[in-house]
């Protein structure tokens, strides 16, 4: 394919309570490595199977939640352009310089209509560990903690999810993988930019701006049942899980960092292709939807959120 | 990503010596479907998470091999516009009417400088059985045989292929994935059109046209042990594995049909990104890049194709 | 080792509400196999791993719930040791001929102190599908369903269990691999008479002759996984998991037959010896005792049984 | 089941050539835990999942192979009764005193007729880190190379292999699970003191006393892809696998250390019960039993011993 525009997630900056605590969880657990501290106390994470040079940011404040989740485009022009369309939307763009993260090229920025901040770069730089390339290992360093291999998504919550829909299709060419639509209207939107099941998903609700979890992908479902065991082995707090969705396939466990933030570690959703229908849901199912093998949410699910 | 273009390997068709046999073994062994039966013939495969018509064809011939490798682009529009870039490269297309494969629309077919066929095509009707879409489950028909997910690639053989890597990078839009260089030149060459380690992949040989192999996708390692387990079992003639690729990452077995057409199946290579480096390996770790345990290939799996 | 004396559960015979909904549903979905039908209506299943001509009797009654866990003994010599030492105990024997059940030798029978009747018997028949012993292929008959391998063991409610224990540990020499013990006294007591975790367990309940779950040994968490799948995909009654036990360290799922018996499919407990010290738990802990992930039983568990 | 005599194998004692690089093998790559050193420079390791004070033994030795296969007996007054009967066999019975090995009871010696020396002994205390018992979790200390859970076996080469087969038989009350006959007679044997597919076995050999590996068992098929990315990462000597067996069943993958002395990691063998039928091999069909995928062993298998 050409391939333009919207390549990936890319970061995402969250808000944490304790750093110190925050680090542990996030390396020592999740399996993490830091990269770097920058001079204003954010810390900058990346898993190993990534080349771009961070992919968390962990910023230290009194509420816990999300500030930006950023994505990488595939180039400059295509930063360019993008502009363009967000701004021909209506939403205004504010220019963030080259370096206000470290290894990050000038980002553009802009607020959607569930309250999320939404930020658009075209360069990142290596940093290590990133996957070997000249006579590759598997691996260079070996996997700890729950082995996450990649930041994956955020699924973030707020009003106007039609909305927020129309401006990923239209302005930065997501396409709508799943979506759940209850007599209330819309209520759940999962969104790709690429081959992958979601890239970001939006639920409908009341508060904007609100983060439901940060998500890191595993390799394995044995690697499902061995963040589980760390999970307990380290009194993590568990949401739910080892567990699979209906929504996307994905095999999945939930918990939360030590600030609140949730966290999943999953592994499994399908391939997407450009030309494949959306997979639809209605009220009458989207217990399974949520929660394949239950069938239904846990009240801490749908009801805690940073 | 807007996603243009060639989006993903559409079938293989390619030659069995005996039909009742491969049917067996394809749809009992290795898990596919039959769709239909051509009035010429041909028999119409498929797995059972493509949402296309069909994905593999057998046709019965008095010599094993690959008649054509089909890739399915986005629109009917790309489909023209690919025309003329094949044509302005200086390879002859040639127009297939839509129905010559039941339930695909128009193709275009050319010989590419490696001697094998390649044709595109925009349409392909659905088939069942296909993923569900509505409320869906996992799947509607319970696995079996090796629980095949998708045809996945051809790897294939012939002369020139550093023009066969020019033509699928610059006519075709692939990127290349890893490239093993020795001092004899480019040796192997590994595309994606997408966000895949490898839709097709390209090994210099003396003689054109020839077949490496047919891969399927599985969903995980456990299910490359089952596969094993099968392929002994029914007496299957093995090749090589479980085993992994340093190439891609893939962990794979690879067996032959009865006809001597060499099959894999595997699971878990990388996903890719088209501003990932291209990886690349050289005449010193090949086989490691070839099978990263065993660290070089047995002689049946550099000798034997079709 | 010299092992002599009780080797393993032999059989749970279990009440079913549809003899016909039963069947499809421990043959279908959990994978065994039908042996034969006794003329009293009687149906005689198996799993393809084990020798024994029958590990599961189902028997068509108003009520549903368990009426006997058989347990095969090592020699004719011991089953006549064993009887004395069980008259000895205090309970009354019954003889049950040969024959009574098809393929099994002459069995005693006793009701021990929780109001659950235990049958020792020491010759079983083979029958098919078994494990083939000459050149023997990993497997002859394709696993299906949930893909189970043996009937492991029930888990019995009911008063008195520390005289059970008293009774398994002296009379029927098992070893207590795990109790659990609150201020209201012994809890729940896990006993092998072999190297498995358990081989049979016992809650403290109000009333007498009462079944938790039965239980069907799985090869692996991906199994457990695929078992998830079946269960959902034919709308099965679903308790809790995919999770783990800490008692035990069983990955876990729990799910019901058509007449609310519960099921348990798992695998991965540890191997146990005979001077390994007794695990054990008391009330501040039986959360993660029962459920290592959740950290609790939900009601469900913790209330329903037949 | 009452279980008395030979419970388990509990140690083996090998020798290395170069102690530094044996240690950074077994307990970095392979996973086992330093529990102490001998003031003869011995160095004592066990993997976490035993209770036992330590199962791998190392001496630096300018030769590598095998000192000693040392077992563990239910209790003393077994351990002299066992004295007896080795006697009785012929075989000269060695005292060794307790605390020879750090943590070990007295043991007993003899050779067998293989050339091998093996040991008994009824008492080891416990050291750590080794299975928690109150509230326990499934474990204190994260898994770290290859995941090894225990030392399983060793596969012993040597002459008079019917005559071993008689004496783990007859004195040692050891179970043929399965054997390999063929024209030139016995060819292999496989013994278990309990309800594993193997604790020990012999392959028929010119020269005596020699070792073909020394086995530590994995949790699953999974661990077993992640021990041959450790092998192929760290430039370990790899000899065959991930491949499957067809005798014992099990999933495995060997390699060599630093000395030359075999290892296998392997999951999954069957369980085996002493009223099961022997499984028999006959020379048409070694080669599945050996290697179940490749139905053949590579020569290094068959020749490269210590």
């Amino acid at each position: 394919m050409a391939m333009t525009g919207v390549l990936r997630p890319g970061f995402a900056q969250i808000r944490v309570l304790d750093m110190e605590k925050a680090l542990e969880h996030y390396t020592k657990r999740v399996g993490l490595h830091e990269v770097t501290r920058g001079g204003d106390g954010r810390v900058y994470l990346k898993a190993a199977d990534e080349f771009d040079h961070h992919s968390l940011v962990l910023r230290e404040a009194d509420r816990a939640g999300i500030d930006v989740a950023g994505f990488k485009v595939a180039s400059e022009a295509d930063l360019d352009a993008l502009e363009k369309r967000v701004s021909a939307f209506g939403y205004p763009v504010e220019h963030v310089p080259a370096g206000e993260q470290p290894g990050l090229g000038r980002r553009i920025g802009f607020t959607v209509c569930t309250g999320h901040r939404i930020e658009l770069y075209a360069h990142a730089d290596l940093s290590d560990p990133k996957p070997p390339t000249h006579n590759p290992d598997v691996w260079d360093v070996e996997p700890h903690g729950m082995r996450v291999r990649r930041f994956d998504h955020v699924l973030l919550l707020g009003p106007d999810i039609d909305k927020a829909l129309d401006f990923f299709e239209k302005v930065l060419d997501f396409r709508c993988t799943e979506r759940v639509d209850t007599p209330d209207g819309l209520t759940a939107v999962f969104l790709s930019c690429g081959m992958k099941a979601h890239d970001i998903a939006f639920v409908k609700f009341g508060e904007p701006a609100k983060l439901h979890h940060v998500s890191f992908e595993l390799e394995s479902w044995a690697d499902i049942g061995h963040a589980a065991d760390i999970i307990t082995r380290y009194d993590i707090s568990h949401d739910i899980g080892p567990t699979r969705h209906g929504l996307t396939q994905g095999r999945t466990i939930y918990f939360f960092d030590p600030s609140g933030n949730r966290n999943e570690v999953f592994t499994g959703d399908y391939t997407y292709y450009p030309d494949n229908p959306t997979r639809t849901w209605d009220e009458t199912q989207i217990g399974k939807g949520l929660f394949y093998y239950e069938r239904q949410a846990p009240e801490s699910f749908l009801n805690v959120m940073t």
